[in-house]
């Protein structure tokens, strides 16, 4: 029986749970929080390296202020106990918490169930809200379970007219330095970055995140080719392989446009990133190429819905969610 | 001397301008509101055909209550005596206004300046805001006075990767119901719509208005070929001869691709809306070519800027201005 505040409070956990990205991988960043009568007395998030788990540093912060609480947390709490620390459903269900509001079951064979299970023999009310992952800030986690791969956001940076270079070639910069600042920042949040070959010879690029602050937050870099790659580089084939990049949860592709266009064929984007300038290339390069849209029909198969829109200097970035 | 609250009462005199559109054409779509002590006691826009002016309405709607009041105007009130009605400057001399605020000066030799001198020399103290003629509804005029051509709204419906088919060709419909909806209205709003003639003999577009109420504003049609063209139809071999456009001020220009980029390469495009549907084609028919922009540079020398966005459905509509 979901209450009206559930879905407020539950928005404010996953918030939360974005602070534990990427630090917290290959764990999941899940967040929490404790409120009784409208006063928030205990937060968390999962901590670096994945421990402490976000509803022992909530509880934690709480005290003896949990009894008689409610709690929510974006994931189902964990029934396993580890060498790392106590199950949470245990230490939930010690606390004395009234009420348990979860974001999502977790597909964790290990808890998938029991967790919820143990909260409600210890006589708390659990209440699941069944939310997507994408709204919790679990989408790696949902992947890596479902699907054995990482969650996959592809970056477009184009012109108006789907072009990221002029007929004769010129390429930078296209979309502003606030749109760049952007793409940097959603580097800092993936634990993994590829380009294809192509992309890797012409440009050598960096793959670091230029922000202040979060230069310690370069994630793993990873090249779409069959050739030879740098130091520090892994390779992989072809799209398919993402599976076997160990420990990935978030994978952000960034181009060229044969290597978005082999993610997008093979339907291996779930996330889409287009940051748009507000110019007229004309017969310059598309963006993507072929990925096998003969039809409208198969091309409005892939479910694209807008997921947040924003103003970025004199671009607009676009995000989009695979249905 | 202008105050804080003139610019909100020359947008809502800007909003009623609105109203005059097309049915007032060829001549300007005024606004004007009559306002003391914040209350209106007077509006009007031009009426059909071009008479009454915007002015005329207003005065006679306010009566006696105009004197000591102000009148905002969006465009100069006219200098010039015709057998279709006395000058407005004098219309609004007569009634006594204290105050006459006006958005732009209007550029037509007959007036330009002499309306404002002679609302000057009855006593009215005159604030000129000198807004731009798109913010007034008087883009088509500007454009008349000043180029000597129509104002031109180029009309785009693409893919998120700016495509107008898909690889095998096909093309509808693209965008949504909502989308096409809109398009119908700016259809209304226009005096003469444009299609290229590989549009014209490939779809024979019945190019009217499909809202109800609105068939009657069904604009005459033009078509950029140096074939022929049905019965009705106005053919023009390339973009330079919308000069010859007999009393249209706005002209919407809709495709095909090649149509577009000849008028974007000609820099005839004042107004651009995309129409952009949630879908990635990959490798289709570009909504446009090569328009002569090889560099980002040449590119970005269009100054377009955004001017309005909304979701229409499950589409996004920008709207661009050229700078």
């Amino acid at each position: 029986m979901p209450l009206a505040d559930d879905a407020r409070w539950m928005a404010a956990a996953a918030a939360l749970a974005e602070r534990a990205r990427p630090l917290a991988s290959p764990n999941p960043g899940v967040g929490a929080i404790i409120v009784k009568d409208g006063v928030v007395f205990g937060r968390g998030w999962t901590m670096a390296g994945g421990r402490p788990h976000a509803e022992a540093v909530a509880l934690d912060h709480a005290g003896s202020a949990a009894t008689g609480a409610t709690l929510y947390v974006t994931l189902e709490p964990c029934a396993h106990k580890s060498q790392r620390g106590p199950a949470c459903a245990d230490l939930v269900s010690e606390a004395g918490l009234a009420r348990v509001v979860i974001g999502m079951d977790d597909p964790d064979p290990r808890t998938a169930g029991s967790g919820t299970a143990r909260l409600q023999d210890a006589g708390a009310e659990v209440t699941l809200l069944h939310w997507e992952p994408h709204r919790l800030g679990l989408s790696g986690h949902a992947a890596h379970l479902a699907k054995s791969r990482p969650h996959v956001t592809l970056k477009l940076a184009m012109s108006l007219d789907g072009c990221i270079a002029t007929s004769s070639g010129e390429s930078q910069w296209i979309t502003g330095e606030a749109s760049r600042a952007h793409g940097h920042r959603e580097r800092a949040r993936a634990d993994a970055i590829l380009v294809g070959g192509g992309t890797l010879r012409a440009d050598a690029p960096r793959l670091d995140v230029r922000l202040a602050g979060l230069e310690g937050r370069s994630p793993c870099r990873v090249a779409l080719t069959s050739g030879e790659v740098p130091e520090g580089w892994q390779a992989i084939r072809s799209p398919q392989e993402i599976t076997a990049l160990d420990g990935v949860r978030y994978l952000m592709v960034e181009g060229g446009a044969q290597t978005a266009s082999a993610f997008l064929a093979a339907k291996l984007v779930d996330r889409l990133l287009i940051y748009r300038a507000p110019v007229l290339l004309g017969g310059g390069t598309p963006a993507i190429g072929n990925i096998g849209h003969d039809t409208l029909e198969a091309a409005f198969a892939d479910g694209l819905a807008m997921q947040d829109r924003r103003t970025l200097g004199s671009d607009t970035l676009e995000v989009y969610q695979r249905g």
